[in-house]
Formats: structure tokens, sequence, C-alpha cells
């Protein structure tokens, strides 16, 4: 079933994006058609200054989470908004790659724009923990430096991943967590809120459904709450720099404290000029156990796989085997891209100077 | 202060620990001479049941930190009592292992044993933070299931390392901070304290200096101010199950909510059956950036290194480049163990059903 996905999602691909001309005739069904117009018109528009050149090459890839709503539950609208929301994310990291600018700045600006965005599971719009609040895990890797930072379980920081740049860039630590992060993030100056700031109606609805009746552990239950949610971009700029960037608010009546695989670096997040960036999604508990960011990092080292071979190795062999489910994005030094996951859906899209852009869901 | 007091006995390494049975000759001085018979006593008692035999094999390493006083600069009775507490903790988990626990029992002993000795940086006798208080994090994880357990930010759990065994054995989750993890503690009937339980005089002493004249970080300074203090463990027993444990107080000064790699699976722990269990002690910010622990594992399980190689690549080839101290423990599938570091000093030891046992700090 899961396998069937994935492949299904390959097969997907193939014919998808070939080129951001003919999207819209690919993505069938007429009452998608208007709202495809609209993605391509911004992709157009994101591509205007395409640069195919290997010393000019970038790329980027974002997700929005993995493990969403089976294929046929999402209303159209609903679809459309999260394919608008993704198009809008991803353009405003490649304008950032396109004139230049660093991965770093890149991945960071798309998930602060993801994490200002209800619909998905970080920032405003996070999932609530057992006490209905928003808890929130947040970091970002410099593939150049080998730095990175990261917050973990705050409450009151209305960009965590500004927070963790600062805990990058501003500390001798990479990690801060709870109350210690936040007085660091006010004494920043960045923008604190209060912590019902993050609670939506919809998020609250689902706390409560899952308050009434929790759910027994399965995985089918677990995608059906759609307790993988998280965001994150990776990409590679025009100098060989990678970098990636993850921010989530967990899973749905995550016990108080608790903290997922995107802020460990290693599991959730990780970025090294030499190998790959990686922002993961899923089951994070699983993905802290195998270390998946790093690992698809040390097969690419160590075994000499390539980007599919490695992404296929953590996600679909050895994540499935423990009956984990997530996905993740990588983006490679040559420029490569990969988004496997073996959810249901994965909101994602990824750009390239090259000219080549998707945008998807399932 | 704690500087002068400690080193005086250079030729102390040379002569220690070469078999059980010669110590008490070795260690000259009639003052120490009915200490070190106690010592050997536990050595000859633990070591009753030697099993030697690939089935039967076992091995357990310890550290309690790296990073300590330069040699020279540690009384000889300052020497005497680390020795002695690691002898001790590494009799408990030779104790365990030899009579056919597992070493998820062992590692969890050991550690506890240790985090309940004032000398080390783990549980009462803690480094203290930027705000002089002790904030504690653990891990442990089984290399036979995968499955692992970690808090951080943690003031009120006596023994964060059961705390740890718990979030791994009684919830979903891998990873709890703060208030949560002190919670959840509380919730299983854990030993809760005060905060000021922890805090020792010399600690206190140590924080006032590092108070009035923060370091500036250099590495020489890091060192002299024992940044470094861990403790952890690390174990095959005799069913060919890996597992690792580590606790800490992280650094004197720390900022308030800094975690550092020892409860971040990956970086200062990590345990596979497949390839080896690991605990890290040193800089931690980066153990974490490098994923130290996996990346033993990984250059195992993906290069087919030797331990050996694996260790000498991770601890002085990748962190020496990068300027960062620290060491290790690890013991592989087979029963081998390494035990490298690149300070001034390393408390450890370890202990194998071969016979062959050592403790030592330079």
């Amino acid at each position: 079933m899961k396998t069937l996905h994935v492949y299904q999602n390959t097969l997907f691909r193939k014919y998808v994006f070939i080129s951001g001309l003919i999207i819209a005739c690919i993505l069938a069904g007429t009452s998608l058609m208007a709202q495809e117009k609209e993605i391509q018109d911004i992709r157009v528009q994101t591509m205007a200054v395409p640069n195919d050149n290997a010393d000019g090459r970038w790329a980027i890839a974002i997700h929005g989470g993995a493990g969403g709503p089976a294929r046929g539950t999402m209303s159209a609208n609903q679809e459309k908004a999260y394919l608008e929301k993704l198009n809008e994310a991803l353009s405003i990291g490649m304008k950032e790659l396109e004139s230049g600018g660093s991965s770093m700045a890149a991945v960071e600006a798309v998930v602060k724009f993801m994490e200002d965005c209800p619909l998905f599971n970080a920032g405003i719009g996070a999932v609530l923990n057992e006490n209905g609040k928003a808890e929130l895990d947040a970091a970002i890797m410099d593939g150049r430096t080998g730095k990175a930072g990261a917050v973990a379980g705050v409450m009151t920081i209305k960009n965590p991943i500004e927070a963790a740049r600062f805990v990058m860039d501003k500390t001798n630590h990479v990690m801060l967590v709870g109350k210690g992060a936040e007085n660091f993030a006010k004494s920043m100056g960045l923008k604190i809120v209060e912590p019902s700031y993050f609670i939506t109606q919809e998020r609250l609805d689902s706390w409560k459904k899952w308050k009434s009746n929790p759910p027994s552990g399965t995985k089918e239950e677990q995608e059906a709450q759609g307790k993988h949610g998280t965001v994150g971009a990776v990409a590679l700029d025009v100098k060989g720099n990678l970098a990636a960037a993850t921010s989530t608010g967990g899973m749905t009546g995550k016990m108080e404290g608790r903290v997922g695989d995107s802020p460990i670096i290693g599991a959730g997040t990780y970025a090294n000029n030499n190998t790959c960036a990686v922002s993961a999604t899923g089951h994070g508990e699983y993905f802290i156990r195998n270390v998946v960011a790093y690992d698809l990092s040390a097969l690419l080292e160590y075994r000499q796989m390539t980007l599919e071979e490695a992404a296929k190795t953590t996600i679909i062999e050895k994540l499935e085997k423990l009956g984990a489910t997530g996905g993740l994005i990588a983006v490679d030094r040559e420029g490569n891209v990969v988004m496997p996951f073996n959810t249901n859906a994965m909101f994602r899209g990824f750009a390239k100077s090259t000219g080549e852009l998707e945008v998807a869901v399932y």
C-alpha cells in the first residue's frame, strides 16, 4: 500500500512538471484549472532569471509536512490553498537564490513564511500538545561552516526559525530550550507573542478531538490525525553552499516538553557542503533513533550513493522496516533534489536554476 | 584553586593498572596501600567468573569526562578519589554483565552511580549554568531495539538517567525537556529533589570564578575550567546486546536552556547492535554539529572501519580540525573497546570478560 504510493509518486513525477508551461494541462480536473493557472503564473514570474550553468547553479526544495489527508479527502479549495502557499514559499526562496543570495537566507525566509501561514504545523497554526498548548521546535544548519542553531519547547517566539538562526549566530551554543530560549530570543529583539497567538480554531478542534478520543497509535490513525506536519526548506546557492531549515509544532497531543526530530541536528535537519542538505518530516521519534538526516549524508559520503539511492535507503527501506511514516527533502552539492515519502501525501515543491519546478501534495 | 591542587603525580599512569594483580605493588606509597588493596579486591571479586568464549563475551567502558586538569595539577588524594570512584562504577557494571545481566541495566546502573557521586559533572556535583543553577541532560539507547530515551534541561530529577530510561520505556517519545520531563519523572515515582540538591561547594566556587571572569573561550581555558565533565557508559552483554548511556551538567556558565550533545541521540549517545555503542564527552556543540556518536557507527557500517580507525577519524581527525576538544568511549559488537580523547585527560575505565581491565585519568 505504502510502497504503491511511492511508486505512484515516481510515476507521477515522470509526467508532471516537466516544464512550468505544461503543468496546467497535466494536472487534470477542470475544477483545478483556474488555480493551476495562478500557480503557473507565479512560476513564470519567479523563473524570470533562470541560471543553468554549472557555476551559477542553484536549487531549492521545500516541504509542508508528510502524512496529510488521504487522496480524495481534501476539498479542491483546500488543496488549492496549500498549493498556492507552497508556491509562494517556493518563490520567496527562488528569488533569493536567483539574485545570488545565500542558501541560508533562502531557507530561513521560506521557513519563516511557512511559520506565518496558519495552514502549516509550525508557528501560528501549530498543533497542540497534551495540555492544549503550542510548543515549537526549529533548527537551521549552514553546510558551508557546519554551524547550526536550534530551539525547542518554545511557546512565545513568533518565528522559532529566526531564534534558531540567532542561537547559531550569536551564541556559542547549538541548542536552547524552553524559557532559556525564549529569554534569549527576547534579548535579541525577536518578536515575542502570547502563547495563545499560535492557536487556530482548526488546531483547537483537532486537539479537542484528540482529547476526547486519543488515537491508539496505529499508523493509519496517526496519519489521519495529520500528526506529521512540519515545514522545511533545503537549498543550494550559486556559490555552492548548502543549507537546511526545519520548524514544527510536533504532533497533536504530544507530551509537555516533548522534542521531536526537527530541532535535532542529524535527525530532522542537517547540511554539509560536501554532501547534502536535508529537512525531514514524519514520526519524529523514529527519525531521531535512525539519525535520518545525517544518515543520508553518510550514505553519500561513505557509500558514494546517489542522493536518490540514499533517500530510498533511509526513507523507504530503513524507516519502512520500523513501521515509521514520514518523508524528507534533500538537495546535494550538484543541485539534485529528492523528496521521498512513505505517507499518503507530502506537501512539497522544488525549483532549480535549470527551470525545473514542481509543487505537489500527493 | 582547583587547578592548583590537582596534578602532582605524573608517574601515576605509567605504572598503574597494567594488570589487576600487580596494582598494589605498583602504586607505591604506604598510605595508598590499603585503599589500593580494596580496589584490587573489587577487581578480583568482579572478575571471578571470567567468560572469554565468543558466546559469553562481555565488555564495558565508562568515562567521567574529558578535559580535566593538566597532568601534575591534581593532588594524589584527588586522583586517588577519582580512581576509586571509577573503579566502583566499573565494578557495578561488571557485576551486572558477569551475572548475565543486560547491557542496558549495566550502563544505567553505572551512570546512576556516577550521577550520585559529587566528583563528576552529572547529578549532584553538576556544574552550574549562567544563573548558578544545575540544568541536567541525560540519554540512554538500547542497541538491540534501537529505542532511546532522553531528558534535557531538568533541575529537580535526582537521577536524570533514570528519567531517560522511563521516557524510553513508558512513553511514545524519545526526548522530554524542562518542566514536561520533570512532571513526567514525578508521575513515574522517580526521586524529585530541590534544585539546590545538586549544588556542591566546589561547583559553586567554579561558578563564582566563571562569573567574575568568564573565559575568553580558548581551548586551554575551557579545559582548565573543566568544562567537559560528563559521565557515560557503554556495554556489550553476553547476549550480544549493546547499550549506551550518558549524563551531564553541561558546561560551567552555559546559557539557561542550553542543551549539549549528551542527550542528543547520534551526537553524544548512540547504540546499535549491528555496529557499536558510544558515549561522548567534550565540547558538546561540536559533537552535535559532527553527529559524532552516529558518525562512528556509520564509519563501521558503511566504510567497514575497525572501531579504532573510526574513533581516530571522528575524535582525532575530524574534531581536531575544528579545534574541538573531547573524547568518547565505544564498544563494538565484538567487544572491542576504544577510549580516544584529544584533551589533557579523560577519566575512564574498561573491563572485559577476557580479564582485561584499565582505569586511568591521563
